[in-house]
């Protein structure tokens, strides 16, 4: 089995050299019976603290599988400081936006209730189980936060003054990517709205704010999870780890 | 009704100020049946050549609708000369890929076979259908040309040697995508691989050919549809018109 193709799965328990990890029952499942794991087979564990580890399965029973850890391969790195807020969408895209910033990496993803958003809820635990799996397949090594869905105002009150907030203007008041890309240094996050886009109040309210700026991606209409995936793309291209 | 909300077809014969426009039978149903236009109501028309125009329901009938073209309100455009390639992945994940690349004003859309592409046949008409509604969408005013599904070889074979083709190398082996974005000028094609990646031999294919070049999209993995849509995001906002 190539490098590639391995198995790599999130340890919800910390990871050390010499030690042991006991999957859990859905791991345990994936690993037995549908990967059809035997004695001695590897798997790659990550614990988003302590880096990744090659570890061997040690022990298995119809309802327990433990691995042994044997090396670590990769020390923990953590994704640029970049976080992205994102008005809730309709179930599947929100699912998207979340699966792609994982990839794209993002350190913190945020939804958020802005005026025009039609999605009233999200699922945390489903949302969460969404980004280990992204995790897992993107290989990279830390697990991003998700934050509680809060509405646009009061996330505005806490927000963290340090940290740029880049907004998606549709209405075409933005400057160009390019031109400040490098306004952009860590931290920064980026905030997408809903397909309506933002209120005339939220906008203004936003241009209020020290430490905003409106950023504009040309002049066709992005969807909203486009102009998420766009965002943190050309970010990690032009200031983040893509470089 | 707001400017952006307003309906945005697309026009299967020229328009011009003056003329008439008589909607295909799926559009009188949309128009009459779902968004209930009565005489005299609003619509944008764009041709894909001429510009878009703003038109008014002139006639109305059960089974045909018929629009008269009162004034142009945008000069036709294109988008940037930039195309895409990509190996045809899952029908949903190529219904992604076909979408966003409209949105992201790529000029032309190819689907590959390369050697690890497991999906083995595209439907052009339903692919067209969605061009179509992701230009009405976005606003964009031409209309993306979809490419033969060809194998990658035979793509190759005659390809125009003055377009630039950047492939996205999965191996770590490409220049970041900061440091060649000067050398990304138009006309282009950004080239992505399926999930499994280009082969060996296409690799060296690739890597020997006069008007190619490897980019990298960072050290995370990305999904095949995501490096689609990041490679096009990258590009419109540094080389393209998002500029």
């Amino acid at each position: 089995m190539s490098r590639k193709n391995r198995i790599r799965l999130f340890a919800y328990t910390p990871l050390e050299t010499g030690g042991i990890y006991e999957a859990t029952e859905a791991q345990t499942h994936y690993l037995s019976n549908v990967m059809r794991l035997g004695l001695d087979d590897e798997v790659f564990l990550f614990d988003g603290v302590h880096g990744e580890f090659l570890a061997t399965v040690a022990q298995k029973t119809k309802k327990n599988l433990i691995l042994k850890v044997n090396k670590k391969i990769f020390d923990f790195e953590k994704a640029p400081d970049v976080w992205l807020l994102f008005a809730v969408l309709k179930k599947d895209n929100t699912d998207i936006v979340v699966q792609k910033a994982v990839e794209l990496g993002a350190r913190k993803i945020i939804p958020v209730r802005s005026e025009y958003t039609t999605a009233s809820n999200i699922k945390p635990e489903r949302l969460k189980a969404q980004i280990i799996e992204a995790a897992e397949q993107s290989r990279r090594q830390d697990l991003p936060e998700l934050g509680d869905f809060l509405p646009l105002e009061k996330l505005l009150k806490t927000w963290p003054q340090n940290r740029k907030l880049v907004y998606l203007d549709e209405t075409g008041q933005g400057r160009s990517f390019s031109a400040c890309a490098k306004q952009m240094k860590e931290p920064v996050a980026f905030l997408v709205g809903p397909e309506g886009g933002f209120s005339s109040k939220e906008l203004e309210l936003l241009k209020s704010l020290s430490y905003t700026s409106a950023v504009s991606l040309g002049h066709r209409i992005l969807r909203a999870e486009t102009a998420s995936l766009a965002a943190l793309s050309c970010w990690q291209a032009f200031c983040g780890d893509w470089k």
